[in-house]
């Protein structure tokens, strides 16, 4: 291992990896810390919707940022592809926010007056996917709304990284992060300290920890969600099923991915009947027929949540030399190619669009309203 | 693969796999011949209850070649160790049938009054399984209705037949059965013909096609059970709880094994979200903590079911070197060794209870009462 | 179930599942009849490799026949995506038929001049593949033998035939074939017997039963191959590396696939250590630091291989209502298109390939050199 | 989560299991703190030899304190059981460390003199387990020398301290340890910061940073171990097969533990090809049948050494408060009875054998010679 690099990142969840990416890219000497494994905790667990349109109530700087990241996976799939090997099966059908109720009908109202968003009534929406609840009234249609495989995308960016030279370090937890004595930061691990110009924590949930040996007082909740996987032999669906905050993703393996509880302050990572029970009784709302499919596997996997519910995305308000991209709640995925290129346009000294570094600065009062 | 053995049996469960191990003792040149892997299909999706008195709804002669099977694992958990090293972890907690309403409570009335079992009440329960659910009235404890490990029993009769010189075919579907010309049954096989001087038919719910191929018209029905298992870390819990079919099944691993839906007439092995959904609802009535822990497997088995309930155990009328071992339904785990030793007492000459040969035969007019 | 069908197919493997795809989407009422699940048997083992050339040591009928199947891929997997929502994962980086010695270079020869084909110095090949073994003299570099998911393969010719209105029986082992007593086919299953105009037998290295039940003497052997995957999380590799029947498969999800051995009449289709010990051998001679790749998973499957070699595709010589399509060896992924539509051409009354006919017909008496 | 405990925990494998179960029984108010989940790290991927002669090249300190464990656990196996409900799954066959040359034989001699081992021609080898390798010129025979199964010892002790009314917290990573301004100790988690009067440090290989921040400069270094397992369906084994550090241990439930490398300074706990064929490789010289036996699983595990290869066992030097349990290398298992007596004894002030305190404590000059 060496002492001293350019970049340092904490924590290899698709947020570090994508960071990794833009950096290595960019010719920056990087190395990339994380306590297990590339992308097995949060970014694991992920469906991978790309729900720029299906997580927001309304428009503004947040979905602006989130439109820019989800137009940027459509450039990274086939750029990763060539440089990884990696496919990140990024998947076209979109997605259809359905309304069971007159009241979810409002709820979308905002978002369906979008260019980028269709109002579907119930028989369009049948039109489309023969097998979604007959119950519906209608749906919001996205197009763009797509989605893709976050493991995948974590194991490109870092194999990506890595062939542009960075070193990726599984398995060595950071213990504590400070300034350098001779300007930068300093890290210590297991196997000793490392210094950097720059270091950015990318540690979700367990980013609190780093805020605060760095005179920070911010902190992160953990919001457990619980998923399961069935195989549909059976029927077409071509386009994610979203109802109030859960999905059927359809994946290119002929899998539904379906998820996801939430469980506040849960920090396990399993899950537990009730959650299983929730999920399935969920599901079979919004397609019926999935209570006949044969199920895959069972998982779950902690969002960080912070205390005004989005990111922090942006430099120490007193050390330029430390950056904090931490707290993308359920939006990891969505934002992970936004947020690796505004870090690295900060370190690298490239201009940021003001909104977004004012909307998610780590000294901000107000949150951005997504 | 030899030609020629003296005893041959289709179907390597526990069934099989039990008349195997009886049969080489004995001294018989032995053969099994599995379409698929020893023990994979039912046997390994039980719960391995040995269940005599909670199965049963009155003594008669049914309880008691299942109490006699029962008795005989006490012998063979220590004999099976001893020589194939494997131990079939037979558990002693004992059963509690609970009763959560008036009507339940007189459905157990029956067996309640045998001296191996005792009627407690609600707090009586309690005392014993405190977590048990609050809404009980009482509790049918039987303390011989133990557990053991399927797989692991299975396994242990296979390779104890194999070193008393059996030959285990796996991978290995039987095509036909016939009498042999010169006396005697023959086998076809994809590796081509085999002949023995007796041959048991032992393939659960796949036996009818044999039955037809040697002239008897007997039907075998598929009732698919759907099951998962938890982690057990934080509630004693010694004794299986059981209700309306249902029960939560302590290991000795620190797992709970959950059990079962009956699915008529179907013949997929994978559970399905329905199934799922309705066990975690049983499991939850009987054990409420139960929602709170972490789902270990899902998994699901065909019991092979009769037309009239009870197992085919006995000779061909009409041709003695054909014997039948079939049909077990919910039991097999529990009456393997007494089917196993019964078959063998037949081919060998030895004397066999006339009560239950008159009961399981192939040409009986009316079944055994359960 | 239905009682009658226009046309049977006998194995849900990904022969007869191309088999049902073609006849289902030209109209047919089909039905497949499976004993275990879909593509869960020799497809799910192999590599998937297209290996058109790689698996021929010189032109003729067996390659055109070959090249055909590789080229109807181009057209599947758009086609199948679109019907079925799943994406057969077709590759497109080629093989390396790596050379060490003169005489591998003397056996690729015949191969290397076609204009498909491009032999590589080592030098050139290091150019495209800097990881290969440096002990290499060249390599014979074929653009099209690209690679396919083969259980996404036959997921997706099941998931759209039955979308074209066939019937998919999983679980449903057939027992018997025979000549229906008024003409067409008449097949016996656990539920019961079910009669077709047209029954096509697809079940690999099982169809030795069915051949003898029409009464035509034809054997298939197995022969066992097994796997291991890794992750490739640090080089670039993008083609498959090839030598003397062992191959490295990079996979679109970072995964490399390792294969196989040959165990000849070994009907086990689990690996053992000595095969997992004989193929990691194999894959570090071709690309040594594959050494230090952390393994995913090791299996097996059986190659159903005949007496001369080649498959049997055509009718039955005196039964025109029975045709075969078994014993593909190595090729099954590769052949399945074209095997597809010729029985469905014969089926349906259309055309075939005279030479293709003549080739592969049952009652030939030299089989087509590979 | 509280914010005061007596005792603190911090680590949740075998070690700190023991430790918090020795408390919680002794009545003290315990917490364990675990950064992923109970016994998943070194002490799941451990065969569970309980070796103390195995382990041991001649009698001394380090021995007799590895018999006492070693007979601690004949006392634990019935009360774990009967407290927690889960079997450790004691193995009685004992070792045999076979010699395959003369010089094999020569560093037996010290240990085969005592009284517990005895020495083995090859003639008596053979009769007790006919299918070790032909080339070994005999054994050193150790009865007491068995094994269990790690996980269900460190389940057995969680789930029991658990019971005695501790509290187990997973998925809790502690970030420091230091002295409480009250005195006592004070350690930061994720969720804030927890004071006790006593902690004891069980973090394995990851325990460096603890002792660092607490002010002494102890080093712990990773040495990797890959791991396998078979199905032994066909020969008869109970004994441990034992040669150069590599096992072959037969478990209860019919599978082969099969171990292990030693890869100085990796801290990857995932197996590599070169792992496993080194491993394939060294079973297949002691038990040559062992190379037709089907897989199962693959694993590794980090066992934590240090400078001079003993364990740190006692209290900190100058903060009686703080307590080491520590670095148990090869030998976590097997001391983790004795080494979580030991810290109980010392925090609730009951007598310590002399001997082992001096041979184990934290600022020995030399270490105990195994």
């Amino acid at each position: 291992m060496k002492k001293r690099y350019e970049t340092i990142i904490i924590g290899g969840g698709i947020i570090g990896a994508s960071i990794a990416y833009h950096l290595a890219k960019a010719g920056k000497q990087t190395a990339v810390f994380e306590s297990g494994e590339i992308g097995k905790k949060a970014t694991r667990a992920a469906a991978g919707m790309l729900g720029a349109h299906a997580e927001c109530d309304k428009p503004g700087t947040f979905f602006e940022f989130a439109r820019a990241s989800q137009s940027a996976y459509k450039r990274l799939a086939p750029e990763l592809k060539k440089i990884s090997g990696i496919d990140i099966n990024r998947h076209d059908g979109g997605i259809l926010k359905l309304a069971f109720t007159e009241s979810d009908r409002v709820r979308l109202a905002a978002m369906a007056e979008l260019d980028s968003a269709e109002w579907l009534t119930a028989e369009e929406v049948f039109e489309k996917e023969p097998h979604a609840a007959k119950g519906i009234i209608g749906a919001n249609f996205i197009r763009d709304d797509v989605h893709v495989e976050p493991l995948s995308v974590c194991r490109a960016f870092a194999k990506g990284a890595k062939l542009f030279g960075a070193d990726i370090f599984e398995h060595a937890p950071v213990l504590s992060v400070e300034a350098a004595s001779g300007g930068g930061v300093r890290i210590m691990t297991a196997s000793g300290a490392v210094e950097a110009e720059h270091a950015a924590i990318a540690s979700g949930v367990w980013s609190g920890v780093f805020f605060k040996q760095l005179g920070l007082n911010k902190s992160f909740y953990p919001v457990k969600g619980e998923c399961l996987s069935v195989w549909n032999d059976t029927i077409p669906l071509t386009r994610t099923l979203y109802h109030d905050h859960c999905y059927i993703v359809p994946r290119r393996s002929g899998k539904l991915v379906i998820g996801a509880t939430m469980k506040h302050g849960d920090w396990n990572d399993k899950p537990d009947l009730n959650g299983i029970e929730a999920v399935v009784k969920k599901a079979k709302m919004m397609l019926p027929e999935i209570g006949g499919m044969k199920i895959d596997q069972c998982w779950a996997g902690l969002r960080p949540e912070t205390e005004d519910g989005n990111p922090y995305i942006g430099r120490h308000p007193e050390n330029g030399s430390v950056l904090f991209a931490a707290g993308h709640f359920r939006n990891g995925i969505l934002l992970a190619p936004a947020t690796g290129e505004m870090i690295t346009d900060m370190i690298v000294g490239r201009p940021v669009n003001p909104a977004w570094e004012e909307a998610f600065k780590v000294e901000r009062k107000e949150a951005v309203h997504k």
